[in-house]
């Protein structure tokens, strides 16, 4: 066993409490390279009594590690605990300090989860769990009320640049209300709605009042009602890193500077604030002169934008808030950002807005997900690039559910495109049958897919701005196969929970293959999901347990010989497959 | 390379923001099998322009790993990073996702620190760093006041047991506040002093009184104000996890059981609460019936607490907690502690009862340090029991630096013994010599140390009773010579910065080998500290890079001969050597 590889640390991804009686335990040994492990698991005040050795299992592996898990129920909410790592006749046991030949005879020395304190445990909406969001870019989903478009709005369509504006507002996604709950989706997430002067706005100049272009509070009330009757969640997007140049408090500084009431609401080294060589005499988001980086550590800061995060919940019903630049915030500024939001909607949904492993933000005192972006590199790797084969998919993937406790996992926000990268039909060449396999998985996947306003019906676009087009309504222009294709993929996602909160597994990705097999599984279902990636038609073979499955789309029926499954793909062919059981 | 050993994550004690403008990054290699480390940083929103390689240093190593440092400000608070590992003519770099044979072309598959928060930066309290602890079990230090005694008191110096009573008070420390000045400690550390029905007091029953066996509060303001007129800060203990049976809830609770107004300040299964097969019906301290733990999570207890914790600090001037069995409290807990601790007095210290690695209340957001025990046992087990040789004893120690931030390690709460282990004397079973280079030890290492009470003057005793005997006050018993020494030791401490906060560095430790070598060093000083940890004459070669030492103790001179140190140990000896620079 390499020993140096193995890694276990209290707490964290590794030790962590699932529920209020359960504990999920990790440990990470070289890939391939250990034949068992055990977690060795007691109460640490009755050790001798209760110890017991619990098989762990291979939940996910990379390319250099194997990532073991196990559940227990620890009789009295705490544990004491080691492992028992075995290959071929090694036996191993690994302590808080060391490893030994032989049982600990100090079990002091071993790891400890002192106690499941209720408050401690990561709690995410359940809701979340069923979620299938659909992304809007407001300025460019539809323009429902002409009377309120901003000065210089252009006719619906043109093209779209950083400062041009087409008049996209809330009684436009009012009006389309039936075309959304068609598709199928039962959440939005509206990029930033509150006042600001660009077409993204995301330089707030009022948090608590809405873009005149896009409608009034009254209209959004509406539209949230109108929503939550067709069980339709509403997600907001609050930038709290950084305000816009034309909030209140930024425009006193720059007007009374040092003198400023409102001073300590920035960042600012330097007054007269001003832009030496290019670098502002403030913080702001980037460089960006127009994006001032708020101070979230003065109290008069926090108590104003909390109350902006609850107001929006208890006045309009949201139900949740995506955050911009979440990253940047103090971790300070958002636990008390949690407590505030999960107050006024236990149920709330926060995700961040992290490019990177976000493993700080998701331990239950932050965030309930981040915008998976890690996930998302991964996916367009193997789909789009095909810069990775079928193995290195697994392992880019597999890292990432090793990273993060499962509730997180549950939860992740998982996207293929956004208004921040080129389209998905772009990205793939226009290559359908290519864009289609890829939006397979992610609807097959764990966590919550987001569709990209547009994308279901063929919408193209590079990177930003490109990627904000304004929505296609003329039936004759809209994909009308590829809005019945994202029809038929949430359709079977819902009806089927094993597709969304079910084990994970990737099944024998091989160096090499651009074929893909994993399976997804709960208490009731079992599904098999076999992707061919490539122009080519490809032949498997596949071992399975079970006798019999059923195409989902097709009800072909697929029979296991002698516990063999051989099928056929075409190029880009995908196939969903359900056990058939008695 | 061993590229399984390569271990680095953002945050926690990888990249961690040191002060407001200071990052430290760590990363962990096989043990000697890097030659070269470079962090490859920059600014995330100008990398091309900002990106610098910045050579790591090993800071620690155990038996499988390197642990490598730098520090680096960057210019505009945040980074953007990855490393470059060299091995020969090998180079790889490493990103959040893989190693590379080439500099990463895309710099956003770096790792990120994303904004220096000062809310967020570990913050500990100075005056901890040049602190030298003395603990005092009250109810075994002094009996000064007869008329406070409890019922049934024992004659002064009696046999301990776990129920018994020798009248030890607060007026007692006051009569022997002289000693305690003369011994040279500057802080003091009180097991609880609250009214509980035990001698140990850590079942409380009334967390706003002080023991009358102890006397009032007036009393104890005034030893707050003599210890602070000799600059003695004084830390008392805190038991938050559990009350003792007679706190007025819990009584109510065994009275009116479900109808206890109470019934949620503890965690009830069963009502009326009992004890069945030795397991009671309500969560308690491990299985003891006498202890039932807080729920803590409730809003009515966490008020009360809270102000408990804050009254001791406005009422009498304290200058910090130590916390009992913080482990099994919530986070959200100490979250709160620390902030309503740190309102009432900014420079608190916040000591939290933990055995095992404490990494997760030691990020800044709740404990300034913890007991720390893991270096106990590396201490004890090279310098006591011998289970270890110099290596094993570098490793055990390198690991421990290593797991924390900087800062923690500044104020660790570093102790031998306490009131609920063996005393260091009998452990090292009366030789006083191996007692001596055990203690020497603790007051040249990092973190701050702690005399349990005592100790200075050869009190003796194995675990809990024994270990709480009542204070030796005839001269005629004291060991004056132990005491002198603690009081030199003591005296060098605080006389020289690089033995509090220098660096720490082992130097050449062997395998096999009893002779420790260390090198403590800072801006100003450098010292190194030499040991025979053996009952036979020993002599060594030191490679030094300076010329000249001196012995701090015998101001002897000690020549270095063509950059090597020869010196000849007696037994248990130490050296104290300052680099003697003009």
């Amino acid at each position: 066993m390499l020993l140096e590889a193995i890694y276990h640390r209290p707490k964290q991804n590794w030790c962590y409490a699932y529920d209020e009686r359960t504990i999920h335990i990790r440990i990470r040994t070289k890939r391939n390279d250990v034949d068992a492990v055990h977690a060795m698991a007691g109460d640490k005040y009755a050790w001798d009594q209760t110890v017991a050795y619990i098989p762990m299992t291979i939940m996910s592996s990379d390319e250099m590690f194997d990532y073991w898990e196990c559940e227990v129920i620890p009789p009295y909410r705490r544990l004491k605990y080691g492992f028992l790592l075995q290959e071929g006749d090694q036996k191993l046991w690994m302590t808080e300090y060391t490893f030994l030949g032989e049982p600990p005879a100090d079990p002091n020395r071993l790891f400890e989860f002192p106690y499941i304190n209720l408050i401690d445990v990561f709690t995410t909406p359940e809701w979340v769990k069923d979620a299938v969001f659909y992304q809007i870019f407001p300025e460019r989903f539809a323009n429902g009320d002409p009377s309120i478009n901003p000065v210089g709005t252009l006719p619906w369509g043109g093209t779209p640049r950083p400062d041009n504006f087409f008049g996209g507002d809330l009684q436009g996604v009012i009006d389309h209300i039936d075309y959304l709950s068609n598709l199928g989706i039962n959440a939005l997430y509206f990029t930033p709605l509150f006042t600001a002067t660009t077409n993204h706005k995301y330089d707030t100049e009022d948090y608590l009042q809405l873009d005149p272009q896009f409608g009034d509070i009254n209209l959004l009330k509406k539209l949230v009602s109108i929503c939550h009757e067709r069980g339709i969640r509403v997600v907001m997007d609050a930038v709290f890193n950084h305000s816009g140049r034309t909030f209140a408090p930024f425009v006193d500084v720059q007007k009374n500077g040092e003198q400023s009431r409102y001073r300590d609401w920035f960042h600012v080294s330097k007054f007269p604030i001003t832009v030496e060589n290019g670098i502002p005499t403030y913080d702001t988001f980037a460089f960006e002169p127009l994006m001032p980086k708020l101070n979230t550590e003065n109290p008069e800061v926090k108590a104003y934008l909390l109350h902006v995060a609850e107001y929006w919940i208890t006045e309009v019903g949201i139900d949740g808030w995506r955050l911009d630049v979440a990253n940047e915030v103090d971790h300070q500024f958002w636990r008390e950002f949690r407590q505030a939001v999960k107050k006024a909607k236990p149920d709330a949904y926060i995700l961040g807005e992290i490019w990177h492993d976000a493993s700080n933000w998701l331990q239950g005192d932050q965030f309930d997900a981040a915008m998976n972006y890690p996930s998302t590199n991964a996916i367009l790797d193997f789909f789009v690039e095909g810069s990775t084969d079928a193995e290195g998919f697994s392992h880019a993937i597999g890292k990432q559910i090793a990273h993060y406790p499962r509730q997180a996992n549950e939860v992740a926000f998982n996207l293929l495109d956004s208004h921040d990268t080129a389209r998905l039909i772009t990205l793939c060449k226009d290559d359908k049958s290519k864009m289609k396999l890829t939006v397979t998985f992610l609807f097959t996947f764990t966590g919550t897919p987001c569709i990209y306003y547009g994308d279901e019906i063929g919408l193209t676009g590079g990177n930003d701005p490109e990627c904000r087009k304004c929505m296609e309504w003329d039936p004759a222009k809209q994909d009308h196969d590829l809005f019945k294709f994202y029809q038929e993929l949430i359709t079977i996602r819902l009806n089927h929970r094993a597709l969304r909160t079910g084990t994970f597994t990737f099944l024998s990705p091989a160096a090499g293959s651009t074929l893909l097999a994993y399976a997804r599984e709960d208490d009731n279902e079992k599904f098999v999901i076999i992707m061919n990636n490539n122009s080519k038609v490809q032949s498997t073979t596949i071992a399975l347990e079970d006798s019999q499955f059923e195409d989902i789309r097709t009800k072909k029926s697929h029979m296991i010989n002698k516990g063999l499954m051989n099928v056929e793909l075409l190029p880009y062919e995908c196939l969903i497959l359900k056990a058939v059981r008695k």
